[in-house]
């Protein structure tokens, strides 16, 4: 994988010290906010937890696996954009359990020939998207600066409850499965991102094309949404961060129950992407149902329940039929991971995937799927 | 850098979804403990933090950059050695503050052709270490598997105050320099890791030259000495993990004070160097003062205080001389990382580290130096 960057010129993180690094770095970083009892500069950093207990998430972001700094349609990902993105999904994970987001720490892995340029880009986007995602009382605390032939970045978020967490297990039979955000975008950004031009995407109308790029470099997840539903009575939630199918499939296993998408609910969703299907062949069901990295919210409500601004019942909740789900024990090991086929636990319509498509379709993103 | 692994029998994460891999990676790893409210397998982990707050740390290694998996000398870096150093140098944060570690999040990052036997040692080794180096309240409570190029670890610790945290910037004049753990130890033994069969170090007894190459593989901070420093009046403190020289001026600076090292406080541990120092002519007193990633601690106390077992004290605090020192203004940024040379802030029996040497030495561990 080349290493390309957009700025040839400027020094590069090689001729520079790690402090002088960090002296570019963190002017440019968010480092102070309501819950920061010590920021950078000592061996930890120490965040308030007023509820007494902190919710913790941790994701990475490595170059040629979740990002290229050039991609084929032209588009490159900025140190801003990546900044923005590695916050959106750690922010999204902590609204996704209802929790306010209060702090970040970050580790970068650099090659030599980085820009310090992009490094402070990093810096300004994480920012920016502390602001623009409403994580107002986020701030940077503290993280790693270190050498590396590949460029990652993992961060770490802490959060504060406004409600007892919401898991992905609390979910009752009866229960109406919620949304917000997109679905799809980021899955159809990524092959727009990844066609040449000229090329088959060049049908799509230019404005859409660039919003579902867009919504692929930086996802824009509704974080304040979480808490909303939190408080709202959501018995169990979780980020769209691996497809819709797969994610229900999730919760409704760590439930113990069915869940039933509603085709028609999801319209919407699947015309927003029609006319770049149309354009290239795509099938915006597939994008809709099976597309990862939109870091939308799914919850499930009690029935009746008042939505949120932004929040829209997608399905519900059924006793699972008999040998069909595995139960939710409690012992559900690994976020965002479990290789879980979709098998009955979810539906669309009462019909199952293969049966909706009319073929097998891998129901989400596996990042070891052989 | 050729990426070889001591076992290639057994399948490789490609062979695996992610799903399959953690079913092999969490049943290894310590998932409960005291503070765990939630634990792995959902958006977050929730962690208790007693006393409304929490300290946090970060680091990363990278394979090629702080390790590699099989050494010049004929050493391999397990997976097992690998969890344990990834756990002691975070650990080692978290006591540094004079906190009690309560709960580690780990971002695995890994070639396809990783063992899935290798994933499952780093999580036996993360493990062991928390036991090992006393640190029984800790458990692993999250985390993300992703692919990538370059083999990669960040682990992100949390922690519990048991006093005020311990900064560096709270070094009074009179006060007295100590110190727990090992130094030089880990940077010989990278010398010796990195010296092929035949070679210099081959003058070394073996029993030393295992030693100091285990120190480097599997550092052994004392975790549980952080606390007991905090409780017995610590008014800074720090883990030395960029050189004694260099993170004694670090708090000499964050305090706006001048640090003496008592020369004969530091013969023991120069001692303890000297046979692989004439076997390879080299310093016992350089390794001592300037070696890196032993993540011993350093911490100041008030003269005549009662100091915890193993803990000794190796120099002593007076004021600035005028123009020496930028007094600590709580904006010193940058874990471990300013580009600090340590000029006058801290002298060694009264000489600077250019007279104690008689000639110009790097005074301690930068990643990006030029």
């Amino acid at each position: 994988m080349t290493h390309e960057h957009a700025a040839p010129e400027g020094p590069t993180v090689s001729q520079l010290g790690e402090g002088q690094l960090l002296d570019a770095f963190l002017p440019v970083a968010t480092t102070e906010g309501p819950h920061v009892l010590v920021g950078p500069g000592d061996d930890c950093a120490v965040v308030a937890a007023p509820g007494g207990s902190v919710v913790l998430t941790t994701d990475t972001l490595t170059l040629g696996q979740d990002f290229l700094t050039m991609w084929p349609s032209g588009r490159r990902t900025t140190g801003a954009d990546l900044g923005r993105k590695c916050a959106a999904q750690n922010l999204a994970d902590v609204a996704g359990t209802g929790a306010v987001p209060t702090a970040v720490v970050v580790s970068l892995t650099l090659p030599g020939n980085t820009p310090v340029q992009w490094v402070t880009d990093f810096a300004e986007g994480l920012s920016r998207a502390f602001e623009e995602l409403g994580a107002t009382e986020c701030a940077l605390v503290g993280g790693d600066l270190g050498r590396g032939e590949e460029l990652s970045v993992t961060a770490t978020v802490t959060g504060r409850c406004v409600t007892a967490p919401v898991l992905r297990s609390g979910a009752p039979a009866g229960g109406v499965l919620v949304h917000a955000g997109v679905l799809g975008h980021a899955a159809a950004g990524l092959e727009a991102l990844q066609c040449p031009v000229p090329g088959a995407w060049d049908a799509v109308p230019a404005q859409l094309r660039d919003a579902l790029e867009s919504a692929q470099l930086r996802p824009r997840p509704p974080v304040t949404t979480g808490p909303a539903l939190a408080r709202a009575g959501a018995l169990a939630m979780m980020d769209v961060s691996d497809g819709l199918l797969r994610d229900a499939g999730r919760i409704a296993r760590a439930s113990g129950l069915h869940i039933d998408l509603e085709p028609r609910a999801l319209e919407p969703h699947v015309n927003s992407l029609a006319p770049a299907g149309e354009a290239v062949g795509g099938d915006p069901w597939q994008w809709v149902l099976t597309g990862g990295e939109d870091h939308g919210l799914l919850a499930v409500l009690p029935v009746d329940s008042r939505l949120p601004p932004g929040v829209r019942a997608i399905g519900s909740c059924a006793p699972a039929a008999p040998g069909t789900v595995v139960p939710g024990s409690g012992a559900n090991p690994g976020e965002s991971s479990r290789r879980d086929p979709v098998g009955p636990a979810v539906t669309i319509g009462g019909r199952t995937s293969q049966q909706w498509f009319g073929r097998d379709v891998v129901e989400g993103w596996d990042h070891f799927e052989p």
